[in-house]
């Protein structure tokens, strides 16, 4: 059960050892593979890769918001002392988040802490069955499955639903997986695995490749209304996953600091 | 001399080792603290702490672009299945990027390549200075200063002017140093300093706390044109760099990564 608006809270009063332990705890529950206790060390790198996890946002953005986006050139250099544009855009297009806000009473993404969006990266590769079944979710099943192979997820991590369907991103008809109803066929997370992350893992965040935290046949967002609900942020239509290892990256996530948002355009990098 | 659109393609080209040995190089001729070696060493850390180096963005937010910010609010929860708003705003306002664009023909900010959004930051304190002086610029002196401290500043890092401005934001005539003829007198960087940081340390980028690089009395922002004519990037109007010490930290720049755009807000994290 998702206890709303104690989870920030809880994650400051817990220290971050604690939450360790707790997932140690957890983990003994598991099968736990060789490389078990890495997936819970704090991670260290020395900057040696940065990988861009963002869409490159334009007009052309794949979207189902209506007048979504649009450059107003307001300042031209030569008539002006300089180049710039006003923006006019929909806060939940290109790779973006969703803030608590979007679908509860929750904070706005201002309003996120910034250790909030940053943590270790766990990667969970969904292509080989995406590839065949465009409504395939992240199950449960695929989280125990990944921990028997790496260990389990730390708490204070970040986990990313890799389908594969960023290259689509330059066809909104293959994008949204349209089929000849005008139905959405694309990846999301089933909502026992999220409720998993929340209960048992305790991450940051999650995050998908596809237009949306729920699959493309959901009539009724339960994925956005748990997760958000548990005011945990949520990130859509992430970029270029597959340069990452399934764990050992640390997620850094340039969220929108803008007053009341409920939430908008990110720059996401990961370092490796 | 700068040499405008070679910058990038320079720092592809040679490795970062090559990088730090000319960072080494140039040490010698200058004064080197017992510290020196750590300074050009490439940063690790264990994501102890994130700091937030970002200002919140609301319409009150100071700047001189006209209609510079405005939320709409296009879905409502209860009425609608979201909350949802439409931003409109100027990219050159709030805790903002600079990119090339912005006041030359180089590139647009998604043009920047992720790796030169993360590096190490040094951190030059200016406030026993501007507290005095508002029209106060860093100087090559500054810098030559900050490095016998704290030994060569190193290829890749990003440069940060403290001024103490930052505590002003929440009062529009102090942030401006206004004076009675309408004058703008707040400190920026001078001319020969990022020249030096150019040419001497080649560094990604330079940030400052107040509302320019060009310090508030410059009519013609040689700073402006010469750094972004060199096709590095600038911040403006950051927050919080009395959280972090003078070198040690990483910031992560989340510059937004829109086709076209000459710059725009950026939710800048630091990791000590």
């Amino acid at each position: 059960m998702c206890l709303p608006a104690c989870t920030m809270k809880l994650a400051d009063a817990l220290s971050r050892r604690r939450f360790l332990q707790q997932a140690g705890v957890a983990a003994c529950a598991t099968a736990i593979a060789p490389s078990a206790a890495k997936a819970s060390e704090p991670p260290r790198h020395s900057l040696q890769r940065v990988v861009d996890l963002t869409h490159t946002l334009s007009a052309s953005f794949p979207t189902t918001w209506p007048n979504a986006f649009m450059l107003e050139q307001v300042s031209k250099l030569g008539k002006d002392p300089w180049n710039a544009y006003r923006w006019h855009l929909q806060e939940h297009v290109g790779t973006h988040l969703d803030a608590p806000l979007h679908c509860t009473q929750g904070p706005s993404a201002d309003r996120i802490p910034a250790e909030q969006l940053v943590g270790p990266l766990v990667v969970v590769d969904l292509r080989a069955r995406a590839s065949t079944s465009a409504d395939t979710q992240l199950t449960l099943d695929d989280l125990r499955a990944w921990e028997r192979q790496h260990g389990p997820i730390a708490a204070g991590a970040v986990v990313a639903l890799y389908s594969g369907w960023d290259v689509r991103v330059h066809d909104a008809r293959k994008f949204f997986g349209l089929d000849d109803r005008g139905g959405f066929h694309f990846p999301g997370f089933h909502l026992e695995a999220v409720q998993f992350l929340q209960e048992q893992r305790n991450v940051k965040g999650i995050a998908t490749d596809t237009l949306s935290l729920d699959p493309g046949q959901s009539a009724d967002f339960p994925v956005h209304h748990y997760w958000l609900g548990c005011h945990k942020w949520g990130l859509e239509n992430v970029a270029g996953l597959g340069q990452l290892p399934a764990t050992g990256s640390t997620i850094v996530v340039g969220a929108p600091k803008i007053a009341g948002c409920t939430g908008g355009p990110s720059r996401v990098l990961a370092l490796v």
